[in-house]
């Protein structure tokens, strides 16, 4: 570059006039070219916003170590020095993304027929609804499985997890997985302990309305799902949905700390236990929250799932201990989602005990979502730990039903299993308040 | 009244300088008298602030038909027409407060012993706790059941509202029910379908930390609540806990549509699909939300509960057909808590045909416990409603659960079951958006 960088090229970014045309080559070596964009308040310090001659718009960190040259008002085309029309770019020259589609909601359409909702099947239909897609890089569809998500079992995750694996393989900077929104959290939890060493994101997305609605947040919701895949600093599996109800805030959560909160709103989608970690505005990532990096690679699959040998069941007033019982009849593990810091009625320790005895794991999580379990307040807590009951800390009941399926197909020695479940693996657990300091 | 009322006597009311004493009559006949004090913005619109001869400051709203009159600046008594001191007045003068115990972290100690919590047993010992009690009125304690509250049963729901109508008749103005926070969200929705005909409120409180420890709620959300069941013009179940972290803003939650979010906050209890009915804040009621107003009584316990007949089943990926038929066999009815617009996966179908051919009432909710359910918009829904699922609007999968065994307690006739389900009882269930507008 022609302009050696000043001791602190922000200090001279930050003062460029807006509309001066500008090339910027990041520490990690990134060039961007495009027009300076008005400074905005809330990408913070150090962040100068881009617009890109695509007509997309990103945000730098001016780091030291940027180097940057400015340019003529006007694009030119390099070989012949002519101006260049302004516009989209001609597709696929940033890092590419692969999207994994599964059915649901933003790969589905009206039926008119039925007046309901089917799923779109082929990538050309996809690439119609979505015409934006590759405007800043390759996106390769790969189709997984095909239905709505209430209708996704255990064996589609780790088909999934394979299919991500594969992807990252063939060349994918990161991937995104478009999943109908009803149990997209179940899916992102189970991602999210399967995958081990990723080297990029692994972005779930949905969308609570179909896409040829009006109102549909399809669109947006994919374009910012690939943009994040195909370039943010990160090597763990998150869901992105919208942060609020403005068209242009995503939020950015951990697969394992992600709850659907709401049937219809777009914002329904929201982190347990922990912030998200980033959102993404308006062609802006923001990451302030504990992300996990990429990893050299290469990912693979640890494990698989054993899906019929584990359960969730939720406490409430009037369930019979026998009623309880014949639930979990069969399992290696079960679940429970108690009350307040982790209880159900004393009722149900008999027949805990006699399942714990056969070498039933029981893990013991909270059916108010938020906060820990903790045994040692109430007298029913140390009965169900002097029982063998499992207190999970902060895993929300569904990610320790999922942990659960996972830890079982990794050891049939229920002291391993419950080893497993009761140990952090990707920001899924944190157990900093236990008071016996068992991790 | 001496002055008839202006057209909006809000108009009239808003304009009165501060320290004025009014006697005030509302148009449901209540009749306040104190000084005016300072508008507050965060009371709203049309609310006045009245500080009582007593201290007590309430809030009250100028309706037109409100009618006044305006008062010499002291207090005097009437029979003599002398003045009266301010200052609070001596105890046991207002309206009787009954405060049915039954166990929980509000009448809890730690026990030295063992480190945990016991209950308090005795009225004297809740009275030893909380001193100020009966500073404004007469405080009877009633004990009713003594067990935390992961131990209370449907039958004790049963036995708690019987002894609430028995606090009525016995000449309480309002009943307090001092509840354990685990379960206290099941036990105010039976309350709620319980209790008709109330001539005043009954207010549920609990406390997140026992009475003995510095950090504890109890002292705070028992005044709080003994003080808005003497006064609040209320004839339904409310739950009043805190609305925030501080210590001086209660929110008083509809007991049908509340429940417990958080394991240890004591902001724990939200209001899910309805904004809270209202909020106490240091001595001033503001009652904005849409509450039901005192009956002329006398109240009754209408009906009772099947325990037995009634089961709540939360789908999640992996439930097996056979897992799920097996934990509702021999059951009237069963509520799903469903994911999104009320999903399960299509596996189910035919053993939920079956048992709704037997006569099984299978209602379905969201356990996303915000939003509504749908099904009119996939096929999935659309399966369901054909297979005779009942879809329950806004209804929480916990509040369902409990309508349910208060239906079949009404009733062995399924679609009698099925009809006082899908019916608002007691500002359960908004069905505004019912395509089939089947109310």
């Amino acid at each position: 570059m022609g302009t050696d960088p000043s001791p602190d090229p922000w200090e001279v970014a930050r003062r460029w006039p807006v509309e001066q045309r500008v090339e910027i080559q990041s520490p990690d070596g990134s060039v961007w070219t495009g027009r300076v964009m008005p400074l905005h308040h809330l990408t913070g310090d150090r962040v100068l916003l881009l617009k890109l001659d695509s007509g997309y718009n990103v945000g730098l960190r001016i780091d030291p170590g940027t180097r940057f040259r400015l340019l003529p008002a006007e694009p030119r085309d390099e070989r012949t020095g002519e101006p260049v029309a302004r516009g989209p770019t001609p597709p696929p020259s940033g890092p590419a993304v692969a999207l994994l589609t599964t059915g649901g909601t933003i790969a589905s359409r009206v039926d008119y027929a039925t007046g309901g909702v089917r799923p779109v099947r082929t990538a050309a239909e996809i690439m119609a609804f979505y015409p934006k897609l590759e405007q800043d890089g390759p996106v390769r569809i790969v189709p997984v499985v095909d239905r709505l998500s209430e209708n996704i079992t255990p064996d589609d995750w780790v088909r999934i997890a394979h299919e991500v694996v594969r992807a990252f393989g063939d060349g994918a900077r990161g991937v995104v997985v478009a999943h109908g929104t009803d149990t997209l959290g179940y899916t992102a939890a189970a991602l999210g302990f399967l995958l081990v060493d990723l080297p990029g994101p692994v972005v779930l997305v949905g969308a609570q309305r179909s896409p040829d609605r009006p109102s549909s947040d399809g669109p947006e919701n994919l374009a910012a799902a690939v943009s994040v895949a195909r370039r943010a600093p990160l090597g763990e599996v998150v869901v992105l949905m919208h942060a609020d109800l403005s068209a242009h805030r995503f939020a950015l959560h951990r697969g394992t700390r992600v709850r659907k909160m709401h049937s219809t709103r777009r914002d329904a989608f929201q982190s347990r236990n922990l912030p998200p970690l980033g959102y993404w505005t308006e062609g802006t990532l923001d990451l302030s929250g504990p992300v996990r990096p990429p990893r050299p690679g290469p990912p693979r699959v640890d494990g698989t799932l054993d899906a019929g040998a584990g359960g969730l069941l939720w406490f409430y007033p009037g369930l019979s201990a026998e009623r309880a019982a014949a639930a979990c009849a069969g399992l290696r593990g079960v679940i429970f989602a108690g009350t307040g810091l982790g209880h159900v009625a004393e009722i149900h320790l008999p027949w805990i005990r006699t399942a714990i005895a056969q070498g039933v794991v029981v893990g013991m999580t909270t059916q108010c979502l938020e906060g820990r379990v903790d045994p040692y307040v109430y007298a029913t807590g140390r009965d169900l730990v002097g029982a063998g009951v499992l207190f999970l800390e902060d895993l929300l009941p569904e990610t320790a039903y999922v942990k659960l399926l996972w830890a079982l197909g990794q050891s049939r020695d229920p002291d391993e299993v419950r080893r497993l479940l009761a140990t952090d693996r990707c920001g899924d657990l944190d157990g900093r308040r236990r008071p016996e300091g068992a991790r």
